[in-house]
């Protein structure tokens, strides 16, 4: 969020990339009628409609009003309708109850999306404030983390619809062997984490600070459907053993016994809900939709039956790998639109893991197709502040009783990931594509 | 029930009958968007597009999946989606979450209904089957009764909005005053309750049998909104002596201080929503929106205030009322559409209960407006035999826990109601059009 | 509650029975230890101790106070700590913390007991008031209600505990066996209902008036554990088809698969649990602990199957059928202490149901044993009046959602039931000795 | 854990330790009626008399039954009973269902105590096994902790009764003033944390290895009720600007508006509930029985006002402080019986927390007073291995979504703490004796 050299060549590389990242929410939203961008299948879900306002009353709260010349809100009941959890703004609609706006109509919605957007740009056009910059630069990663709940949301509400509808067009599913489970060395010691001052970053990923590695290895590939497939029939989801107190607990009162969207059926095998509709579960693809109890279990389980201290890696770890020149970097394998690449996003419009093909140069493949659950409880970084004012609500307040994850997914972004990123979720959460990258001790 | 002596006239008629209720709940949805049909607020209320696609589904189920030749459901998806409680019938998509059916869309229930009903028509205009007659005309009153679940449900819905928007345009509320109290001495003794054999009725309404009910009077209009503000302002929602012990319970846990929908409006006055947005409350309409509990600890108050034995009346009383030739009945006084009539039924498109004005010739009026709460728990009359097969379920299994109404309310069809009618809900239920009308001992 | 002849004999009178009645409490509580007079195992039920007080606590609030010249209480706390429900009163503890009450200590509340007996028994001796001798007798009714609740609550306490502990030195279970189920005749038309002026009733027992009961037949028997097993073995539990709509969620949401304290033995046999510890099921006996929920379906289930409209009896059938000359009267067979009369009630120490051998006179005998759920929700009588001031909470406010139960259980003191008694409990309470005796139409 | 020098001096010491310890718990219950000891006021706490039957069946499970010859359980139904979480050992009696267990009495529970007690002391006096002593040392450390659990289960429990009744006889509150908040430097860098291999730890304090600890400040005394106050007044409970966004829902559902046992007294001030009864707050005792959200809230709501980095300390800040030359260690300083130190141990039978009085060697009194909650949550240290068999559950299955005590409180015995020790706690629980002391970044 520094003052750039040249404002203006920055404000206009800047507006080209807003221009793209709210082109991109309109594309996902493409395939959808009013009704689908209208429904709200649980709380922690939200409405695709609200998703598209919102990231809209971002801009127009945090970047047009203290910042427009003459700025006269374009509805001001907007303020309470679409504000998420901002306090400092005021009041909020109650999330539960996002799927009961019915009004504004989805069209209102879109209009109110293009006029704030040509204001913003014209704001871009005529400012040079580093603050405009900043601004902004953040609503474009807060809207493109909107484009992943979007999907994910979406997923969750047409798995809830017996018909099973698909969102899009039948995608062949990419049928391909997977490597089997290896491990990498990592280099550890006292190594840098957090985000430096090269380019964007959340205040999450901050202060950059000395952290102690102690030394491990990190599995070559995600844990995949086939390998979960034998933890339960090994009847891993009945055995205490292998489960967090806290994650038993949820075991027994959830019933819980296979990943979500799956379904048994029938004849002994697995099915699972995708944006693509209920197919077959492919073993070769990497295990998701599992929570971190699951994941936690799982590498307990691995780690007895094969007689090593397996577990999952802490977030230090796997940034540490994830620096590392041995590890392929997001946009060194920028995916053009629809193709599939070995750091599946969601440019890829595959929505659902891919096999991680082996690679002849050895390269560790840590960023897209599943977020990576971490041992690490979701806590601020040593001299860490939040922003002043309600901005500095987006991210500090929810540092507790949840868990990191890293390296995005393929409902990511290729541009929204980088080794700093620090997502989280509670660790019952399921319908984010979450699964597990294995570490191990030496 | 009962075999009609000219098929193929009384087919006709029904054919006519069938149509126009068709019709009407289409005219309920004129004003809506595909979202305000596609949102549920709350696990009670389903969606419009569920009730016009359930309607048509009872139609398709119970009327021509039995009779029609060469039956082809329209979708045999639709058996599982659209069924709402019909265990014989198999499985049912999880009421709480009906509105995450985004798919089938609107547009595709319209075309749904559209099939049905000229499929229904057909068969009534080809078939002298009495069986045929007495389902359509069962599906006919179904309708019905989800025309008035439609206008509640879309009440509660567009309560949530924070925008309090409005179903229908502005209707100027009509000024007028009300009569004060009075009680109107009702012939009671051994008396014949429940419904004869002069045209339909469900299955709950019978048989009728001699019941024993002893003197009473009863109010000459129900309790109006100045009054419960009395009720109010005497800290009646905050002293335990008027509550049953299961109401004090309620009210506690859920911190009532007011009907539903009420709202004080900072400067010591009351505002309610309607279905015409948010308005300041009239003292002489009817209360409305009130739980069982409510009803019966306002009747206690002002049985203790005018040290009278005041209380609600048995439904059994009620209906004696309602059958005294100094009783207006409904369809005597029936409504054209869009005029308010003393009797406010749904026609009048109120939507909202109107003051009774004193009649000249002294004639009680106790259809539309409110639902009147009674004393009566919901039980089977003596002798009751549930239908066989599937339709059976309609009314028979809820006959626990719940509290009879009578006499319909504004948004009823005027020729949905009749003396022997029985409504139901449990005793904290409030997104009725419910209300009181008093009884008291002699 | 009217004044007597002649006060001094009728005080003196009530003196003894006074003395028994609290000498029974204190008989239910010899077999027990301080810690299994202080554990409360659910919020339904209370501790031995905490009865102890409380009934205590009623004659020394209802009695003492207002009519003891220089009344001063006993402790000023326990007017707190051991109200039940009486908001007349002031303020009560918690009732699911009546458990956390390890002080007053047990020893403590037997000396507060001893103090307040005496001191009634004293103002009986000096006083003639008709309230007095009113207020004691309803004390008396209502300690004689806590000596069943005592058992019950006891035995569901026992329950919780894995070593499966008796109450009552094992008891030698009556070996015989019962009639096949039958069904006699019983006078019905407008008959009266409820209670006259010949001894004591509770005000929910009254006003006495007409009712019109219609013609019907009642089992000479109740529903026996073998009938039960009838039903389990059918899969009555896992059928819709048998269950209230809200029944059968209970079902599921509980998994409710037998009876309350039922065990599957692993043998394809059940055990249940009794006051004499954990036995086999003995088909031959009536069954008990059951829900209303359960005793409807299991009406619905028979009748289905002998196509005959079995059901559950009004309250007023059963009251009827209790009232004729075919019946035998409690008091008839007055048991002596530790024997097993057909009428089996507390005074037997069975404390189980034994079965019903049929008579030589043929008649019924429909005290005792179990309590025989109605299908009458517990409702005023027409007239009904609650007592002034708080001890008008006894009966009035809990008139809403429950069902009436008939006739007396082996937990009920044999002089404490009548024909006119009502006792109440919600659908879902199977804790106490609640069971079924079925009628049918003819 | 390691094996000893001289095994038969390291037991003989051990049987010493041992019987000190059992007897500690005896003399903890010796004010105590066998009620007292039954009754659970929360499903988080345990009966007193299970608190001594479990710590018995610790060593009966884990000492005897592997290593003592010819092993006989004193009662095999003990297994179930007071098996608190181990998995492992097989089924568990629930854990809301304690206060039900009436049977066995408290007799029988010390008659258990007494004989496996003894048996112990004859396998100590018999075996020079490493197993057997590290065994025993880890139960008597086990029941250290069960120690401190009697003490915070009975405050619950004693809480909930009305009487307020007091445990232990009045003790005479030290009037004593507070130093001014400031601050202590703290080396840093990186460090060892940890536990060594000098004497006991838990699995969960090792191994001992390397950490970076960047440079801070640590209070030089905990925030103490006056403070307490005064964010209080400020409106601290309805302000969610210093809340976790988990911690806010917490103090809206609960509606939390003071540290737990706090009651306003109706004049302006507050009381609080202690084991010495209800007393006024005291400004210059260190707060306690506080959340983790209310922790944390607390330093950002100082921060504010201060305008410094104020937060709470990371676990490893407080081990590092706590290693520190200028700490007091616990042991320096060991109370004896009824005396009160600056280090407030168990012993001091304070059971309260104390001011703190400077000292004036400056040195730093981390240990004993209050629990200090720390920002760590309870993760595994790198290289971390449960112990085989079913004592590893002890610790390692609770390593999620709680948060890292350090230093001890009023209720633990001095023996039992040390820098390295970890308690842990959810983020809501209140009715340990937890407190804060307060770190700030320099």
């Amino acid at each position: 969020m520094q003052p750039r050299p040249n404002p203006s060549a920055a404000h206009s590389a800047l507006s080209d990339h807003f221009r793209r990242v709210r082109q991109a929410s309109l594309a996902l939203t493409a395939p959808l009628s009013p009704e689908d961008c209208q429904a709200q299948s649980m709380p922690d879900a939200s409405p695709i409609k609200w998703h598209l306002a919102h990231t809209t009353w971002f801009f127009e709260t945090f970047v047009l009003e203290p910042h427009e010349v003459g700025f006269q809100p374009y509805d001001p009941a907007f303020r309470v309708l679409f504000n998420s959890y901002y306090h400092g703004i005021g009041e909020r609609h109650a999330r539960p109850l996002r799927g009961a706006l019915t009004r504004p109509a989805l069209a209102t919605v879109l209009g109110y999306r293009e006029q704030v957007q040509n204001r913003v740009l014209e704001l871009l056009g005529s400012s040079r404030s580093a603050a405009v910059h900043a601004l902004v630069t953040l609503g474009c990663h807060h809207e493109q983390q909107h484009q992943e709940l979007m999907l994910t949301d979406l997923k969750h509400l047409l798995s809830c619809n017996p018909l099973q509808p698909s969102y899009a067009k039948r995608w062949p599913l990419q049928r391909a062997g997977t490597a089997p489970l290896g491990w990498h060395p990592v280099d550890a010691g006292l190594t840098t984490i957090g985000h430096g001052d090269d380019g964007f970053a959340f205040d999450n990923e901050g202060p950059a600070h000395q952290a102690m590695v102690h030394p491990f290895v990190l599995a070559n590939r995600p844990v995949t459907h086939g390998d979960w497939d034998a933890f339960i029939a090994d009847g891993g989801y009945r055995d205490p053993r292998w489960w967090l107190s806290e994650g038993w607990d949820w075991v027994q009162r959830e019933s819980v016994d296979a990943p979500l969207y799956w379904r048994a059926d029938g004849h002994g095998a697995w099915t699972t809900f995708t944006l693509h509709g209920r197919v077959p579960v492919d073993p070769h693809t990497p295990i998701v939709h599992i929570s971190y109890f699951e994941a936690d279990a799982y590498a307990r389980w691995l780690a007895a039956h094969d007689q090593r201290p397996i577990r999952l890696p802490t977030e230090f770890e796997w940034e540490c790998a994830a620096r590392s020149p041995h590890q392929l970097q997001p946009l060194q394998g920028l995916p053009l639109l629809g193709q599939v690449l070995p750091g599946n996003f969601a440019e890829s419009q595959a929505f659902h893991p891919m096999p991680l093909v082996p690679r002849s140069d050895g390269k560790l493949q840590l960023f897209g197709n599943v977020w990576a659950w971490t041992s690490s409880s979701y806590a601020p970084y040593p001299g860490f502040r939040a922003a002043e004012g309600a901005v500095g609500e987006y991210n500090g307040k929810f540092m507790v009783n949840q868990q990191v994850l890293r390296g995005g997914s393929c409902a990511t972004p290729a541009s929204h990931i980088r080794a700093s990123y620090r997502n989280f979720f509670p660790t019952h959460a399921r319908w984010q594509f979450s699964g597990v990258r294995l570490a191990c001790d030496v």
